[in-house]
Protein backbone atom coordinates (compact mmCIF):
# COMPACT_ATOMS: atom_id res chain seq x y z
CA UNK A 1 0.00 0.00 0.00
CA UNK A 2 1.44 3.48 -1.17
CA UNK A 3 2.32 6.09 1.72
CA UNK A 4 -0.91 8.32 2.62
CA UNK A 5 1.84 11.70 3.42
CA UNK A 6 5.19 12.75 2.75
CA UNK A 7 6.06 12.04 6.92
CA UNK A 8 7.38 8.65 7.90
CA UNK A 9 3.89 8.29 10.06
CA UNK A 10 3.58 6.38 13.24
CA UNK A 11 3.55 3.00 11.68
CA UNK A 12 4.31 0.69 9.70
CA UNK A 13 2.60 -2.43 8.77
CA UNK A 14 3.59 -5.77 6.02
CA UNK A 15 0.29 -7.88 5.36
CA UNK A 16 0.82 -11.29 3.99
CA UNK A 17 -2.04 -13.94 3.91
CA UNK A 18 -1.59 -17.23 4.56
CA UNK A 19 -2.85 -20.72 4.29
CA UNK A 20 -0.58 -21.30 7.12
CA UNK A 21 2.38 -18.98 8.54
CA UNK A 22 4.76 -20.77 11.40
CA UNK A 23 7.08 -18.10 14.01
CA UNK A 24 9.95 -19.56 15.95
CA UNK A 25 9.42 -17.70 19.46
CA UNK A 26 12.38 -19.26 21.00
CA UNK A 27 15.23 -21.38 19.86
CA UNK A 28 16.47 -24.67 21.15
CA UNK A 29 18.59 -24.30 24.15
CA UNK A 30 20.46 -27.01 25.84
CA UNK A 31 18.19 -30.12 26.53
CA UNK A 32 14.78 -28.12 25.37
CA UNK A 33 12.97 -27.99 21.90
CA UNK A 34 12.28 -24.93 19.65
CA UNK A 35 9.35 -23.25 20.31
CA UNK A 36 6.53 -22.28 17.92
CA UNK A 37 3.25 -20.68 17.49
CA UNK A 38 1.49 -21.36 14.13
CA UNK A 39 -2.11 -20.46 12.61
CA UNK A 40 -3.78 -22.04 9.64
CA UNK A 41 -5.65 -19.35 7.19
CA UNK A 42 -5.85 -15.97 7.90
CA UNK A 43 -2.80 -13.33 7.80
CA UNK A 44 0.32 -12.17 9.14
CA UNK A 45 0.93 -8.71 10.69
CA UNK A 46 4.38 -7.69 10.80
CA UNK A 47 4.18 -4.57 12.69
CA UNK A 48 6.68 -1.46 13.86
CA UNK A 49 6.17 1.69 15.44
CA UNK A 50 7.74 5.21 15.07
CA UNK A 51 8.90 7.69 17.31
CA UNK A 52 5.44 9.84 17.80
CA UNK A 53 3.58 6.91 17.59
CA UNK A 54 0.76 6.67 20.27
CA UNK A 55 -1.86 4.83 21.57
CA UNK A 56 -4.55 7.01 19.72
CA UNK A 57 -3.06 5.77 16.40
CA UNK A 58 -4.33 2.12 17.53
CA UNK A 59 -7.96 1.44 16.86
CA UNK A 60 -7.85 3.10 13.47
CA UNK A 61 -4.80 1.24 12.60
CA UNK A 62 -6.28 -2.34 13.56
CA UNK A 63 -9.29 -1.68 12.04
CA UNK A 64 -8.17 -0.17 8.82
CA UNK A 65 -5.53 -3.41 8.88
CA UNK A 66 -8.17 -6.04 9.68
CA UNK A 67 -10.98 -4.89 7.44
CA UNK A 68 -9.06 -4.77 4.05
CA UNK A 69 -10.01 -6.94 1.72
CA UNK A 70 -6.93 -9.00 0.97
CA UNK A 71 -8.42 -12.44 1.56
CA UNK A 72 -10.39 -14.88 -1.25
CA UNK A 73 -13.02 -16.70 0.30
CA UNK A 74 -13.97 -20.09 -0.97
CA UNK A 75 -15.83 -18.48 -3.74
CA UNK A 76 -13.26 -16.60 -4.76
CA UNK A 77 -14.75 -13.31 -3.48
CA UNK A 78 -12.35 -10.53 -2.10
CA UNK A 79 -13.46 -10.67 1.57
CA UNK A 80 -11.54 -9.57 4.78
CA UNK A 81 -9.64 -11.54 7.18
CA UNK A 82 -12.78 -10.67 9.73
CA UNK A 83 -14.75 -11.53 6.79
CA UNK A 84 -13.00 -15.02 6.23
CA UNK A 85 -12.83 -15.73 9.46
CA UNK A 86 -9.08 -15.80 9.53
CA UNK A 87 -6.30 -16.19 11.88
CA UNK A 88 -3.75 -13.50 12.60
CA UNK A 89 -0.23 -13.76 13.41
CA UNK A 90 1.52 -10.66 14.66
CA UNK A 91 4.96 -10.52 14.48
CA UNK A 92 7.22 -6.94 15.78
CA UNK A 93 9.67 -5.94 13.29
CA UNK A 94 11.35 -3.38 13.95
CA UNK A 95 13.23 -3.74 10.75
CA UNK A 96 10.55 -1.76 8.85
CA UNK A 97 11.73 1.12 10.29
CA UNK A 98 14.94 0.80 9.20
CA UNK A 99 16.50 3.85 6.90
CA UNK A 100 19.63 2.65 4.44
CA UNK A 101 22.65 4.94 5.29
CA UNK A 102 25.16 3.48 3.03
CA UNK A 103 25.34 0.16 2.75
CA UNK A 104 24.25 0.11 6.58
CA UNK A 105 20.45 -0.22 8.46
CA UNK A 106 19.68 2.83 10.73
CA UNK A 107 17.08 2.36 12.93
CA UNK A 108 16.89 7.28 14.54
CA UNK A 109 13.19 6.65 13.18
CA UNK A 110 12.17 3.85 15.84
CA UNK A 111 10.04 4.37 18.88
CA UNK A 112 12.16 3.36 21.84
CA UNK A 113 11.89 -0.19 23.42
CA UNK A 114 9.38 0.55 26.28
CA UNK A 115 7.05 2.38 24.15
CA UNK A 116 7.12 -0.14 21.73
CA UNK A 117 6.45 -2.86 24.04
CA UNK A 118 3.30 -1.21 25.31
CA UNK A 119 1.99 -0.55 21.30
CA UNK A 120 2.55 -3.75 20.52
CA UNK A 121 0.44 -5.26 23.18
CA UNK A 122 -2.13 -2.70 23.03
CA UNK A 123 -1.78 -3.66 19.02
CA UNK A 124 -2.47 -7.73 20.05
CA UNK A 125 -5.02 -7.18 22.08
CA UNK A 126 -6.92 -4.60 20.10
CA UNK A 127 -6.72 -7.52 17.21
CA UNK A 128 -7.73 -10.42 19.50
CA UNK A 129 -10.83 -8.05 20.88
CA UNK A 130 -11.98 -7.13 16.90
CA UNK A 131 -11.38 -10.68 15.30
CA UNK A 132 -13.31 -12.41 18.34
CA UNK A 133 -16.01 -9.88 18.16
CA UNK A 134 -16.47 -10.38 14.60
CA UNK A 135 -16.08 -14.31 15.00
CA UNK A 136 -18.97 -14.34 17.60
CA UNK A 137 -21.25 -11.73 15.77
CA UNK A 138 -21.10 -14.16 12.40
CA UNK A 139 -22.07 -16.98 15.10
CA UNK A 140 -18.93 -18.70 13.45
CA UNK A 141 -17.34 -21.65 15.51
CA UNK A 142 -14.68 -21.65 13.24
CA UNK A 143 -11.55 -21.56 15.57
CA UNK A 144 -9.38 -18.23 14.48
CA UNK A 145 -7.28 -16.87 17.19
CA UNK A 146 -4.27 -13.94 17.49
CA UNK A 147 -1.15 -15.57 17.90
CA UNK A 148 1.85 -13.40 17.97
CA UNK A 149 6.02 -12.91 18.82
CA UNK A 150 6.91 -10.89 21.48
CA UNK A 151 9.86 -8.37 20.74
CA UNK A 152 12.17 -10.68 23.14
CA UNK A 153 11.27 -13.98 21.71
CA UNK A 154 11.71 -12.89 17.91
CA UNK A 155 14.96 -11.27 19.15
CA UNK A 156 15.76 -14.20 20.72
CA UNK A 157 14.87 -16.44 18.14
CA UNK A 158 16.68 -14.13 15.97
CA UNK A 159 19.40 -15.81 14.69
CA UNK A 160 17.50 -19.06 13.73
CA UNK A 161 14.55 -17.97 12.18
CA UNK A 162 16.77 -15.15 10.86
CA UNK A 163 12.84 -12.76 10.87
CA UNK A 164 13.91 -9.19 9.47
CA UNK A 165 11.97 -7.59 7.25
CA UNK A 166 12.75 -4.24 5.56
CA UNK A 167 10.51 -2.17 3.07
CA UNK A 168 12.55 -0.69 0.40
CA UNK A 169 11.39 2.54 -2.15
CA UNK A 170 13.62 2.66 -5.57
CA UNK A 171 13.22 5.72 -7.32
CA UNK B 1 12.98 0.93 5.22
CA UNK B 2 11.43 4.36 5.03
CA UNK B 3 10.31 6.21 2.18
CA UNK B 4 13.22 7.84 0.42
CA UNK B 5 10.63 11.18 -0.61
CA UNK B 6 7.12 12.24 -0.49
CA UNK B 7 6.27 10.71 -3.98
CA UNK B 8 5.11 6.75 -4.77
CA UNK B 9 8.63 6.05 -5.89
CA UNK B 10 9.02 4.19 -9.26
CA UNK B 11 9.16 0.67 -7.47
CA UNK B 12 8.61 -1.00 -3.99
CA UNK B 13 10.82 -4.13 -2.43
CA UNK B 14 10.23 -5.67 0.51
CA UNK B 15 12.55 -7.88 1.63
CA UNK B 16 13.09 -10.59 3.90
CA UNK B 17 16.06 -12.70 4.84
CA UNK B 18 15.31 -16.57 5.19
CA UNK B 19 17.27 -19.45 6.28
CA UNK B 20 14.98 -21.40 3.82
CA UNK B 21 12.31 -19.83 1.16
CA UNK B 22 9.83 -21.93 -1.23
CA UNK B 23 7.17 -20.56 -4.02
CA UNK B 24 4.58 -22.43 -5.46
CA UNK B 25 4.68 -21.24 -8.98
CA UNK B 26 2.26 -23.98 -10.16
CA UNK B 27 -0.92 -25.47 -8.36
CA UNK B 28 -1.49 -29.08 -8.81
CA UNK B 29 -3.84 -29.77 -11.34
CA UNK B 30 -5.55 -32.71 -12.78
CA UNK B 31 -2.78 -35.34 -12.82
CA UNK B 32 0.42 -33.38 -12.37
CA UNK B 33 1.86 -32.58 -9.01
CA UNK B 34 2.27 -28.77 -7.88
CA UNK B 35 5.43 -27.47 -8.69
CA UNK B 36 7.49 -25.02 -6.03
CA UNK B 37 10.97 -23.12 -6.54
CA UNK B 38 12.91 -22.99 -3.22
CA UNK B 39 16.28 -21.52 -2.20
CA UNK B 40 18.59 -22.21 1.18
CA UNK B 41 20.00 -19.73 3.01
CA UNK B 42 19.59 -15.54 1.57
CA UNK B 43 16.74 -13.50 0.74
CA UNK B 44 13.43 -13.43 -0.62
CA UNK B 45 12.58 -10.13 -2.64
CA UNK B 46 9.07 -9.25 -3.33
CA UNK B 47 8.76 -6.50 -5.91
CA UNK B 48 6.55 -4.03 -7.76
CA UNK B 49 6.96 -1.49 -10.03
CA UNK B 50 5.13 1.90 -10.44
CA UNK B 51 3.82 3.38 -13.29
CA UNK B 52 6.78 5.45 -14.59
CA UNK B 53 9.47 2.87 -13.55
CA UNK B 54 11.97 2.41 -16.40
CA UNK B 55 15.24 0.33 -16.75
CA UNK B 56 17.47 3.47 -15.68
CA UNK B 57 16.69 2.48 -12.25
CA UNK B 58 17.41 -1.27 -12.39
CA UNK B 59 21.22 -1.13 -11.42
CA UNK B 60 20.98 1.01 -9.16
CA UNK B 61 18.07 -0.77 -7.49
CA UNK B 62 19.75 -3.99 -7.60
CA UNK B 63 23.07 -2.64 -6.12
CA UNK B 64 21.05 -1.45 -3.57
CA UNK B 65 19.02 -4.41 -1.94
CA UNK B 66 21.93 -6.79 -3.05
CA UNK B 67 24.37 -4.54 -0.92
CA UNK B 68 22.27 -3.74 2.23
CA UNK B 69 23.61 -5.59 5.07
CA UNK B 70 20.88 -7.41 6.21
CA UNK B 71 22.15 -10.72 6.73
CA UNK B 72 24.38 -12.01 9.69
CA UNK B 73 27.12 -14.04 8.76
CA UNK B 74 27.83 -17.18 10.67
CA UNK B 75 30.24 -15.55 13.34
CA UNK B 76 27.32 -12.78 13.64
CA UNK B 77 28.40 -9.90 11.88
CA UNK B 78 25.99 -8.07 9.39
CA UNK B 79 26.65 -8.50 5.83
CA UNK B 80 24.96 -7.89 2.52
CA UNK B 81 23.02 -11.36 0.81
CA UNK B 82 26.50 -11.25 -1.47
CA UNK B 83 28.71 -11.40 0.60
CA UNK B 84 26.85 -13.90 2.99
CA UNK B 85 26.64 -15.50 0.05
CA UNK B 86 23.30 -16.32 0.24
CA UNK B 87 20.22 -17.33 -2.80
CA UNK B 88 17.58 -14.69 -3.85
CA UNK B 89 14.11 -15.62 -4.33
CA UNK B 90 12.17 -13.23 -6.20
CA UNK B 91 8.81 -12.82 -6.37
CA UNK B 92 6.35 -10.42 -8.30
CA UNK B 93 3.52 -9.09 -6.00
CA UNK B 94 1.60 -6.08 -7.69
CA UNK B 95 0.00 -5.99 -4.14
CA UNK B 96 2.78 -3.73 -3.01
CA UNK B 97 1.28 -1.30 -5.32
CA UNK B 98 -2.05 -1.05 -3.71
CA UNK B 99 -3.70 1.82 -1.81
CA UNK B 100 -6.62 1.23 0.16
CA UNK B 101 -9.39 2.68 -1.19
CA UNK B 102 -12.24 2.31 1.73
CA UNK B 103 -12.10 -1.27 2.15
CA UNK B 104 -10.60 -1.91 -0.87
CA UNK B 105 -7.56 -2.08 -2.61
CA UNK B 106 -6.65 0.24 -5.32
CA UNK B 107 -4.14 -0.28 -8.02
CA UNK B 108 -3.89 2.67 -10.22
CA UNK B 109 -0.71 3.98 -9.27
CA UNK B 110 0.62 -0.21 -10.53
CA UNK B 111 3.03 0.06 -14.03
CA UNK B 112 1.28 -1.93 -16.55
CA UNK B 113 1.73 -5.72 -17.26
CA UNK B 114 3.97 -5.51 -20.71
CA UNK B 115 5.98 -3.18 -19.02
CA UNK B 116 6.02 -4.32 -15.38
CA UNK B 117 6.91 -8.12 -16.92
CA UNK B 118 9.84 -6.66 -19.14
CA UNK B 119 11.30 -4.84 -16.08
CA UNK B 120 10.65 -7.87 -13.82
CA UNK B 121 12.71 -10.13 -16.27
CA UNK B 122 15.44 -7.58 -16.53
CA UNK B 123 15.45 -7.26 -12.65
CA UNK B 124 15.55 -10.93 -12.34
CA UNK B 125 18.73 -10.99 -14.72
CA UNK B 126 20.81 -8.22 -13.13
CA UNK B 127 20.20 -9.99 -9.82
CA UNK B 128 21.92 -13.32 -10.76
CA UNK B 129 24.59 -11.68 -12.80
CA UNK B 130 25.41 -9.80 -9.42
CA UNK B 131 25.36 -12.75 -7.45
CA UNK B 132 27.64 -14.96 -9.91
CA UNK B 133 30.08 -12.16 -10.19
CA UNK B 134 30.31 -12.02 -6.43
CA UNK B 135 30.33 -15.25 -5.61
CA UNK B 136 33.01 -15.90 -8.41
CA UNK B 137 34.92 -12.91 -7.08
CA UNK B 138 34.95 -14.62 -3.38
CA UNK B 139 36.17 -17.34 -5.26
CA UNK B 140 33.03 -19.48 -3.18
CA UNK B 141 31.96 -22.70 -4.72
CA UNK B 142 29.13 -22.81 -2.26
CA UNK B 143 25.69 -23.09 -4.02
CA UNK B 144 24.06 -19.61 -4.17
CA UNK B 145 21.37 -19.15 -7.17
CA UNK B 146 18.64 -16.67 -7.99
CA UNK B 147 14.94 -18.87 -8.22
CA UNK B 148 11.91 -16.59 -9.09
CA UNK B 149 7.99 -17.12 -9.87
CA UNK B 150 6.74 -15.15 -13.01
CA UNK B 151 3.98 -12.79 -12.27
CA UNK B 152 1.58 -15.10 -14.53
CA UNK B 153 2.83 -18.16 -12.34
CA UNK B 154 2.41 -16.65 -9.44
CA UNK B 155 -1.09 -15.56 -10.51
CA UNK B 156 -1.79 -19.24 -11.16
CA UNK B 157 -0.82 -20.47 -7.89
CA UNK B 158 -2.78 -17.42 -6.19
CA UNK B 159 -5.90 -19.44 -4.85
CA UNK B 160 -3.42 -21.94 -3.38
CA UNK B 161 -0.51 -20.07 -1.83
CA UNK B 162 -2.53 -16.66 -0.81
CA UNK B 163 0.99 -15.26 -2.26
CA UNK B 164 -0.29 -11.31 -1.13
CA UNK B 165 1.81 -8.79 0.35
CA UNK B 166 1.01 -5.27 1.29
CA UNK B 167 2.84 -2.20 3.43
CA UNK B 168 0.31 0.19 5.22
CA UNK B 169 1.63 3.34 6.59
CA UNK B 170 -0.25 4.34 9.29
CA UNK B 171 -0.56 7.57 11.27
Amino acid sequence: MAERSSGAGAARAVLQRCVRATLQVRPAEHQAPAQFVQIDRGMVIYVCFFKGATDDILPKMVSTLLNLRLCESDSGKMVSVLELPGSLLVVPQATLGGKAKGRAMQYHNNIGKEDGLRLYSAFVSLCEKELTAATAAAGNVAEVTVKHGTPSSVVRGHRTVKARTVVQQCR
